[in-house]
């Protein structure tokens, strides 16, 4: 009872989950399978579980405990969960490797541009370094996405675009306007692992969806809007995280074709956009912004410190959005922040800074996959552009145990379940190919698929 | 019908609040009462409101839409709510003046040191300028904290301590960790509107204790913990907003025992304290962080643009509020931002400016309290410090009334129900000293107090 209970509190287990069977249970635990119903029952008779005919135990909606409070042990403790990537990545002391993070070394990134933009704005107006930004966001900022989107096919008036202060900011306020506890999303298998955490904050159950080479299953997408009823499906567009795949122009018709019969919104994240070697289809741009929610940010390509992201959608969504930002942070991004940010974008230091770390990543991604090939280590599709590789291990390996391996080496791994709601990921694992130069990595994972 | 489901829909009634007694809600519709009963019989059925016996008609929990949902108008047609002065303030035109805004003029704020930080952090190394922040955020400025709680005698270790983008932010992060929809809350009557804002978007019942000029009055606290079971206090110390009180070390004692006695958690917002003649009874400094969140920023003295608070608290509430802060942000405020505090904080160049500050108010309140005063307006109480004036209107007036009048006059007024989440305060207005040197101000004031 206690190991469930401390599942539901750590957020392992939300509302909807399905516990493992009695005996699948009674075996990880080393226990006898009656100890296990006698567990299930007292917990369904708290209200903490409820048994659905034939199909086994549910974790209730309705009872989860207020979130984590503690139970949640420290990140070296803890499982290979999304939380520990993020954990171990951020909070990486100098000396640690991280082909597992989700972004690029400093010196990858356009820092001459930055230091000028900091300087530009040292020498700003006063309102500019003293007051709150401007309920939607800066107007120059939105302009220059307006003119971006415009590009694309897309005219959007400013009322349909606010400013946030990060990408995951973003989604989490499209979930606390139109989610509720006990809803249903669907997220691609596998997807960027934070979506799970950050839907679990939202006590949400999480349905995922089989990602192909070319954008989500379009039979098993509509199999689960037919089953589930989900309120949301989120996905990145352009270079799917982790696989870094590309969805195909008909896939793309078809979900917004799906979606539409079904009164689904799907939020596009498109936070790897400006890695692509050209644009790929956007759900926004088809569909006109009716359904689709878009969102991005800054801190892949600009920088992760300086930070900004941003929601394109509906106006009236855009209009309730802007209020419940100012209910949860007091307004949006720093106006410090928008106008470096802006001051870069204008200048075509930033486009000639993309188009050589396009090709740069080109020879990385290639480089590393022959790497990674010598010790029997594969991509699962060469994607277009950006800096991961999602890779098969060799035949039995557990990426889980691997990465827990080279942790213990001082090396950040990704592996395959942390970014999968299904987890059938196992033998996958994610490789930042900006964060492999060190010659430790490759010898350390070969040791660690040889180990045991 | 319509009227009630729309005051859900805008979050103007929450769960668990009570509706308008029918007779009331019949003549404010300019319906008969027989058409409320119907209405309200047909919103019980289905499942929006619930009658309790003898007590009036609910709003229920469960059946909450999703939030606001673009139902909730444009700001200027709105009802005078909290939303109404956030967004009349934060979208002020330059020529609109600001008496009701909670923030001092960009010339009132250290933009010098501000300016010496955004050129020191432009030659700052390449990871401030371009990696996400640690998970508990920049140390240096967290050891600055520690130095702070330290001379009031709280030592607490770096895992005690957070950073978060906001104060409101830091706010928002306890409610999501501690709070569940339905669950009370108590605040001060009047308490800082934007409280109310955010536990709105959080689902729960607000509950407001009377404020004196020594604090909350501690027998409608225990009297409210004894009925209404809340999970939390939120109130503002050092100075309390929009009243500019302190707490009483008497009034804070028995706060605390009567809150150790019910397990109450205790939010306090410390972000007016820098402008203290003198350090007030800290809740947290008393307690020893048990059961207090201690909270703060940097918005009101340094830079609202500059965006970063803190939070203190236990260190097993702390490291789930990092992991909620990963899952909804992906990680704290921006390194420049923390960089540049941290260098503006460290150095005497901000000591010296709140010292000037402070001489600096206690003019303009003087100055403006005499003002007020020739227009028969007057002072609940005269503030150890800060910028805000919390007045009583003559005799008859109500200041919701005059704060339309003087919108149309391009003056954005806090009249006093926004603050009052009994909506007792309609001869109360919270004034800005800073921000009534327009000679505008006073005769717009007069003019719209004659008229009607």
């Amino acid at each position: 009872m206690k190991a469930i209970r401390t599942k539901i509190a750590s957020r392992a287990l939300g509302p909807g989950d399905r516990l493992p069977s009695i005996r699948r249970f009674a075996e990880s635990m080393g226990v006898s399978p009656s100890t296990v119903v006698e567990a299930y029952g007292r917990l369904e008779a708290a209200g903490v579980l409820r048994a659905r005919r034939g199909s086994g135990f549910y974790v209730t909606g309705a009872d989860m405990p207020p979130m984590a409070l503690g139970e949640m042990g420290s990140p070296r403790e803890r499982a290979v969960d999304p939380f520990w990537v993020s954990r171990q990545s951020l909070d990486a002391e100098a000396d640690v490797l991280k082909p597992g993070c989700g972004w690029m070394p400093a010196n990858w990134m356009p820092n001459t541009a930055i230091r000028k933009g900091l300087r530009s704005v040292s020498r700003a107006a006063e309102g500019v370094l003293a007051d709150y930004s401007t309920a939607y966001g800066s107007p120059r900022l939105r302009r220059l996405l307006i003119g971006r989107f415009a590009e694309e096919g897309l005219a959007l008036p400013p009322e349909q675009i606010m400013l946030t202060s990060s990408g995951t900011e973003a989604i989490d306020l499209v979930c606390r306007l139109l989610l509720r506890p006990g809803d249903t999303v669907l997220v691609d298998d596998p997807c960027y692992f934070n979506f799970q955490a950050l839907l679990r904050a939202h006590q949400v159950k999480i349905c995922g969806i089989p990602f192909t080479p070319a954008g989500p299953d379009v039979a098993a997408f509509e199999s689960a809007i037919a089953q589930e009823q989900p309120r949301l499906y989120i996905t990145n567009s352009a270079l799917h995280n982790p696989t870094g795949a590309t969805i195909s122009p008909q896939t793309a018709h078809r979900l917004l074709r799906i979606a539409g019969a079904s009164g689904l919104t799907i939020v596009e994240d498109e936070i790897f956009a400006d890695f692509e070697p050209a644009p790929s289809p956007r759900l926004a741009v088809l569909d006109g912004m009716e359904r689709v929610i878009r969102i991005g940010s800054f801190s892949k390509t600009l920088s992760a410190s300086i930070r900004c992201g941003y929601i394109a959608a509906r106006a009236a969504w855009i209009e309730s959005l802007v209020d419940l930002q100012i209910a949860t942070r007091f307004g949006g991004p720093s106006p410090v922040s928008t106008e470096i940010i802006a001051a870069v974008l204008e200048g075509g230091t930033y486009r000639r800074h993309m188009d050589e770390l396009r090709l740069r990543l080109i020879r990385a991604r290639k480089d590393i996959a022959e790497q990674l090939a010598s010790i029997g280590i594969s991509p699962w599709i060469v994607p277009r552009g950006g800096f991961y590789l999602w890779c098969r291990l060799p035949q039995g390996q557990d990426s889980a145990v691997i990465a827990k391996r080279c942790m213990e080496e001082r090396i950040v791994l990704a592996p395959g379940n942390v970014f999968s709601p299904t987890q059938s990921a196992a033998c996958f694992m994610r490789f930042n190919v900006t964060q492999m130069a060190d010659p430790r990595i490759l010898p350390a994972l070969r040791k660690a698929m040889q180990t045991g």
